[in-house]
């Protein structure tokens, strides 16, 4: 291996400031020597607690040749763009999700990584879970024979506010685009049909906003396997993340991960503790993961495990359920593939 | 409560066996008096074992002043036929599901037993399961607050044989039929609108004879909540039946039943017995109470928990399902409510 | 096999009452022909329910040349009198747990049985529990390897009231003694040794009247392996039943039988139902078991499945136990075993 | 807070290098700043990977003023003259249990550590368990009213090589002795009395070095509770630690833990993984918040939450399982409580 991958983060909010977090302190073979953030206090905050350099502008950044890979974790609107400055600054990347709504834009970054020769990782980190990951192992190995049917369950403990919302995409884009990643990456095979029925049941604002909070979907894949995946935006018993391939010869399940595993009885019945509350602490360890894998496949010089393509893929789906949902039809991915 | 009621079984098929089992030995008030099947060897064996009276022809005992009331469980085809055949002798009716494939015959079939005044119940026998009983109550008391999403997985541990198929209306109007009563039965509410995709991918055969094997569904209820079934006629691990309804307050589900409770664990993990085996081991507890609430409802002249309507509704959602799949888009209920 | 079986039911409490019912109704090859009960009411409705005859004293029932057998349910002080009785009587005997409290008794009775050639079935309905005889399976085929730590947890959900534990004969025999029975049939060995632990934490009143509430005692087996039990009088979430075997190659353990399989969750955590209520509900289908073995053991002329010399040797134990908790040291069963 | 706490680690060899890379790199607060082992390659091979001070000889690393705490994790029989030696050099102690195995040793290393006024933390790790910390604090908390009964199994999956055994004191010295350490920290309440039973049943050489392999134990605490204590040296199926604490409300119990939480279900059952196979991987986290905590009471001068009073108690209570083991009876704490 080579030496140590100096790693800049671009938007230290939620998101970045764990990803820095896990840089500095977690993650061998990588250092953290910069934070970059539109709101400087934030930048300079996060810098100093990892005793990293602190800057404004992203560009900076991406100028610094001590600087070897970036991670974007600003705003999703501005992904597209970053990658492309960073892919010409030569610099190598991992990306949030979603690469971008567009998908010309993400053909126009996504050529650029290709020109400039960097990896190119998008931040699809429940691939990196150790209980998805043993369902992805379990059916590539045959362990249940040929996949029939898949089952996806992803809740969100609470709807995110509604000024959040109008910058999300919508619901398919925002939240089940994980759950579109996961169905390819479980089934190991392409989604080539989407059915979505989407309402507002959780709270109406949302609706007001031209979003929906509740949806169920029917998949085809394209090797013949069909499957359903249900979301809501408001779980009261919190993240609910389960998920299920069922095949010729078995099924392999995963359900939601606890706090601890106390299980209590009184005179009401039985109790065990609800999942964790959301997807920073359900995901901890898959965040750390899929960030050393990042680090050793720049070091390694291997193949980044979520490539560009997996990123544009989830937005084709996306695109694919929303249209769905408005024409009340099965829709063909080749309808939404664009270019 | 008035007197015994005198009960003829016609047709003792595996169903009708069970039934005439149950009347004759397990359900207080009731009393089988005859056993009518087109096999004269199958009615004289069960009449003789149960001391009954035996007929090949469901007529002769139709015609039998000494019988209160009758439980259709011969070939689908001969439901609606029999049903106004009885209704028009008097007698109270039990009736196997499917009603009939045809809605026209339904029809006419739920007129002759409003004209005779004579109470009809159709066999949606998981309505009477402890597990399911649960949850629809807990449903109805709002402990999960809103219905938002429901959630069943039906699978049969085989398939049945090609011939069966063939006489059975499909897949949708034979197996996933129990899945339509149970999605109105769950969420006291009823489905708009279906939408059904469907593959072969257990045995080429099925697909051969026109029928599929595997199928997910979306639904829409009247009152806006969403739904998913999904369909196998092949589970390696057996009879699964699950189902949950997750609601604005909460979530209830119930698994599988197995035949014991016991847990292995050895140098190669923990191990669990596999459910029981199919629906007659399954669903041996809610046949019996179905059929005691049925001679419960001639006792004391109720209405039945299981209507007419009940099971036509199963039909026009059956044949929403099979159009959805054909035209690969979702299904208004309207479309397929018949006259 | 032979002809239908006439029984004889002796005391009508609460134990006598089901084995009445069932009697009557849901064993084939047997017939309730007569009830007898020191409280004439109790067995002239007994009686009346099941249109059987009723006696006040249990010896006219012994007479009557139309009983086959009988099944003694009355206070455990008349235990081994009736068995002397019924056996004097040619009766085939099934009797309720304890034989008796005394061992000298015990083996008159014994004597008397074996004198008159009667079968002499014990009331220890666990063993046809399907859970505990899947345990007892396993062990007896080896699945775990050689039996090295037997654990049986056993609590009762309230403490009967001071009157009846009086006459109860202590914990150890009135309540322990099941598990004592447990043990051996599980590991399919003898007990060599006992130490057991007791407190009065429960209600005070216990003490008072020279008995405990609590207990936890450590076996030793024939062929080396050791054990532990632990009892309480009162189980705030309900009757607590389970046990596990360890061994050489694996465990197996079974756990409690729930009314129903629902598991609920909302903002509090994961709930799910408490243990059936006790021992009425949670061996309803064992007490049916039981039965209907004693009567093909005496239609089939077959060796009872729980035998004199297994109801004596439970007495032992419990006698063990006793000291054991009064010298505060292990017991050796040869102290306790009498004649 | 005050300033970082460098801390050098004496033996290290499999606990001893887990503590090192904790210390180096995990702990916030500490530095690992020398490493001491008997073997000279052992320390210099630790030291070299944490970029710290390898010393031979643990006096050495005593006298060094830029040591200000050490970790002890050396073998058992030098841990308490280490601790006199380090108590002497004014240096804050962890050390690994045993405190020893003669109590007058023990006695004359907790005085010298009172002595020099330094902080002494003993490795009872599992009480930093967040599974057993949650038992803790419900009982802690009143959740199950007063505890009555307390049940711990803990079993290996595998015995250690029998050169090992001799040098650890036994059973009841080597492993028994976390168990007993969990039964006083689990109901917060000291153990009065003990009877164990022992038994050579996996290994007969261990019987052939005076030892035994398999255990069960009888408790009696001091406010009047009872409770088992179950061990083996080998479980097929892996490190089995389970605890429940029954309380006059309620009960509170904790599972294994396993490596993912996957369900896979075949034709031949529903199979789920093992537990974590041992100390390293089931206790990761708990050695991790352990030194944490030794680390955070010296910053803020606060008294260990494990402390020399809770390591010498429990070589009391293995003393007196011993003692109860030979003489079949139970054993008085105070019997074998020296001094």
């Amino acid at each position: 291996m080579s030496a140590t991958i100096r790693v800049g983060v671009i938007g230290v909010g939620r998101i970045g400031k764990l990803h820095a977090e896990n840089l500095a302190s977690r993650i061998p073979g990588a250092q953290l020597v910069a934070v970059a953030d539109v709101v400087p206090e934030a930048a300079r905050e996060n810098a100093a607690r990892w005793h990293a350099a602190a800057v404004a502008d992203y560009r900076a950044l991406l100028e610094d040749p001590g600087v070897d890979a970036v991670a974007i974790c600003s705003s999703s609107d501005t992904h597209a763009t970053i990658i492309q400055d960073a892919a010409a600054a030569g610099k190598h990347i991992f990306c949030e999700k979603p690469l971008d709504y567009d998908l010309k834009k993400i053909d126009d970054a996504l050529m650029a990584v290709q020109a400039a020769g960097v990896k190119l990782q998008v931040g699809f980190n429940r691939r990196f879970d150790v209980n998805f990951r043993k369902v992805r192992e379990m059916v590539a190995e045959g362990k249940i024979g040929t996949p029939h049917i898949l089952r996806i369950t992803s809740r969100d403990p609470e709807a995110p506010p509604t000024p959040y919302l109008q910058g999300s995409g919508r619901m398919f884009l925002d939240m089940t685009i994980h759950d579109f990643d996961m169905a390819r990456f479980l089934m190991d095979d392409e989604v080539s049909e989407i059915f979505a029925g989407g309402a507002v049941l959780v709270e109406s604002e949302i609706g007001r906003a031209g979003d929906i909070d509740t949806a169920v979907m029917a998949l085809r894949f394209a090797k013949g396997a069909l499957g359903t995946i249900d979301n809501s935006r408001r779980s009261a018993y919190g993240y609910d993340q389960r998920v299920e391939v069922f095949g010729s010869e078995g099924i392999v399940t995963v359900g939601n991960n606890a706090p601890d595993a106390h299980v209590f009885s009184d005179q009401y019945g039985i109790h065990a503790p609800k999942p964790l509350y959301f997807f920073l602490e359900r995901y901890r360890e898959s965040y750390l993961v899929e960030m050393q894998e990042f680090i050793n496949c720049i070091r390694r010089n291997t193949q980044p495990p979520v490539t560009g393509a997996d990123g544009r893929i989830s937005i084709v789906m996306a695109l694919a359920a929303q249209r769905s949902c408005e024409e009340n039809r099965a829709v063909v991915l080749t309808e939404t593939a664009g270019g």
